[in-house]
């Protein structure tokens, strides 16, 4: 039976045993297409007209310097630099297609591009609701936690580094927070940076972790998100010199920019679009200006406030249409694309979390969005992260990643004589051969999604999903404590860099138990 | 501003005061093609292949003479039929494209066909949650009390009658189900009919609402749903009689056959889709082989049996698929559809149930379904309603109807000098003129999903959103009480016919609130 490509499971060692998942990441999506192919060039034609005429805020660097060797036009009087239609098209010319963010192993491997969707976390929280609902400020270690979880839900294909650690110091964080997600998973990890000078150590921290230089490049393992916009189109030159040490030390990066409809990008939804696209283009020009052809991920971000209180919203339907749309513009411009759903401005995992996530979610990757973050683990906006609700999205999300993959037509699954078998003779389709077949390819079955019935449920105790996920998340933080680095790898990581997580081995009986649900 | 054809804002009198709703009811869906343009083609020849070789079954009857006489073979011993492509071919020409299902006002009209999309209730549950979430077996005045909570929620489009009268014998229900439902709302009524001599009542009912028989036909205000196949592909003959008698008394229809993939159709969803359309095509044939150009309604209703456990399961991926292949299918025949999300297997209003009716509303809803039942009010999969449950589900199918609208991509929303204003000038977009112009325009404020900060949730109370739901319920329920009928059209009414729905001026005080909550 014909597949689209997926990914290969994970659980078999042997060639001869890989079965293709049911819902597999990298499923290729862009079959909702929110605009029509004339708005989407009326979008990116008002971008480019935006980038000449109105231009974006650049104050005096290096980076203003770059865009006016390349012939931009600068008005230092108010720091305005205007980007001609032509540079633009020069960089889609060099600009890379395709990106290849990498696991640890290759069955983790993100291979951005076209319309194929992966699903995971993102960053950053602050508050963390803990087993018992009890609400707490975030922590280094939390990262190591999150990710240990991560590490075992299927349905969450990346690991983006999730709370901000509010426990650390500006100078030990960027090497903890990408040691902490590296030691709990094999996935990709990707986080920010804080300071410029630190990315060379992160650089020769993945060079250690991935098996040296040209193994990372070949494989990268790490990545980086840099916002370097402050919406509407000015610059923000303390990232650009992060950024430009992510380029320098050939580490992917994503270029984010995160207008919010209504207060610093247009109330209409399509203005908000044509800023977004001028920011990034601008984004695209400038490190191929640096680096033609360079491993750079468009980060469209949009979102929109709520324009009755001004406050940041991430669960309706217009911000579903923002990234879905921006998931299709990415296609036609050919470049990867990294962008959100899975936010819910609900405080706790209930009925609200549940739409909120599943409808951005879908619409996102149904358009195709290659590497949407943000969906697990949120709530409140985007302040607080809930380890039963990275359990229950990586149920949301195996079932929208099994939207994804489609309906596949083919002779056999037409079932024209299966149906004739079954009218005409003593058979029924639920001991046909073909049943018995795909029950275990055609089926996603979810991991926690109750489908008893109803004196089922009530015998066993009348959970609700959040109680289960609690159950569940529990379970996996008590018991998956996944061996990722040697100890030799370690030891060395610990020789070279500050860190500052505890040796699992070092801690008493019961230490990691009681941190989680005190 | 350019804007898609939608409902008039029902609470305007004043033709100078109509002003577009931000999620407009019937907007025009069919961004997500889950099936390539060669798939529709080659599922519907298989389809048509199925009646030719495989044929349906229909014992002796005047509907199996129809068929006969109409040139189809005939196999007496095994009570098939087979029909030709031909005679398919010849319907698809004499077929109505659009269907007009009636509001008892017009803003409630819904113009099926083409992508329109409308989203309400279904049926037919034999439990129902109580405010205090305690069940109970449904009653007819069930039907009457949630037809005005659904009368006050903009997102339910039209009122299926939702709960079975398990406390009527068949005698009585046909016309109690109707009159409960058309005195609580002016919505456009579905429901089916138990016996086939009631149809003739129902129809002097219907005309005598709407003011007369010639009324009627103009603006059917009641419609019938005729669940007339047994999967697969064999015809329910005491069913066919009532399709029978509605076609004989113009009440527009809805063919509705509901095959469970894996357990009455193949477990290949695209084989499901096969049988389904070889059933709607055989339906569609044989009404218009009746009366040509008859108001019908092809009613794919899709679902799939847990391969595990074989129990009929309607939240899933695999389900949400079906459903918006067979409305592009539909889109791809022109003939208005008819089918089904909001469906959850959960057994409470929780985070399951929140995420299955999501993505199963968003997939039909994008892919442009007409008439899409069961979105509002279930629980375990078809057997429970909730009266809270219609609140949840009136902002779910209020963001899914905002992203149905899409975006606007015009001159002015372009926002190019918007942009050019706020980023050279002392402006910001949160002041602007245009977004003051859209900000009850471009977005939808929720009824009830909560956006408010940590803080301020808690300091309310710290109430989820089943808990929110239920005092908007009941808040509903105990003061809205529609006058729907004239008490001349009512006195009328329970004149002619056995009205078992108490007059509610008679009842004690607070009868109603403690029958709702007791």
């Amino acid at each position: 039976m014909a597949r689209r490509p997926g990914r290969r499971n994970r659980d078999s060692n042997k060639e001869d045993e890989i079965k293709a998942p049911v819902a597999p990441a990298g499923a290729m999506g862009g079959r909702y297409k929110p605009l029509l192919e004339s708005e989407v060039e009326r979008i990116l034609d008002a971008a480019l007209t935006v980038l000449e005429r109105t231009g974006i805020e650049v104050t005096e660097s290096p980076c203003r310097q770059t865009f006016a060797n390349a012939g931009c036009k600068v008005d230092p009087a108010i720091n305005r630099v205007y980007i001609p239609r032509s540079l633009v098209e020069k960089a889609m010319k060099t600009m890379a297609n395709e990106v290849l963010l990498a696991g640890r192993t290759p069955e983790h491997d993100l291979h951005l591009g076209s319309a194929r969707v992966y699903m995971g976390t993102g960053g950053q929280a602050v508050k963390l609701l803990d087993l018992k609902g009890r609400m707490r400020e975030t922590i280094t270690s939390d990262n190591y936690h999150i990710g240990r979880l991560v590490d075992k839900l299927d349905n969450i294909h990346f690991y983006m580094r999730p709370v901000v650690c509010r426990d650390l110091e500006n100078e030990d964080i960027d090497v903890n927070q990408f040691y902490t997600c590296l030691a709990a998973t094999n996935k990709h990890v990707m986080a920010n940076s804080y300071l410029p000078e630190k990315v060379k150590d992160l650089r020769m921290m993945a060079n250690m972790i991935a098996g040296g230089a040209e193994a990372f490049e070949k494989r990268p393992i790490i990545s980086f998100t840099a916002c370097w916009t402050v919406s509407p189109l000015r610059y923000a030159m303390e990232t650009v010199e992060i950024l430009d040490e992510a380029i320098e030390h050939n580490i992917p990066v994503v270029i984010s920019s995160a207008p919010q409809a209504g207060a610093t990008s247009p109330a209409a939804l399509a203005g908000t679009l044509v800023q977004l696209f001028a920011e990034q283009l601008s984004g695209i020009v400038y490190v191929n200006l640096i680096k033609p052809g360079f491993p750079l991920i468009m980060g469209c971000v949009p979102a929109q406030a709520d324009l009755r209180t001004g406050s940041f919203t991430g669960g309706s339907g217009e911000f579903s249409l923002l990234n879905a749309a921006c998931a299709q513009i990415a296609q036609h411009l050919r470049i990867p694309i990294y962008n959100s759903s899975g936010i819910s401005d609900s405080k706790v995992p209930d009925a609200q979390a549940g739409a909120e996530k599943s409808l951005t979610g879908l619409a996102a990757a149904l358009a195709g969005s290659n590497y949407i973050h943000h969906s697990a683990g949120f709530l409140e906006s985007l302040l607080t992260v809930a380890y039963e609700q990275y359990v229950i999205d990586n149920d949301i999300n195996g079932a929208i990643m099994r939207m994804v993959r489609g309906i596949e037509v083919t002779d056999e699954t037409l079932s024209i004589d299966v149906i004739h078998d079954v009218c005409t003779g003593p058979n029924h389709f639920l001991g046909h051969a073909q049943t018995l077949q795909l029950m275990n390819s055609e089926y996603l079955y979810p991991k926690l999604m109750d489908r008893s019935s109803r004196d089922d449920w009530e015998a066993s105790g009348e959970h609700d999903l959040r109680e289960m996920a609690i159950e569940q998340a529990k379970d996996l933080l008590i018991n998956h404590w996944p061996k990722i680095f040697s100890d030799e790898l370690d030891n060395d990581l610990r020789k070279h860099f500050n860190i500052l997580l505890p040796k699992i081995e070092m801690q008493p009986e019961g230490f990691w138990e009681r941190f989680i649900a005190p």
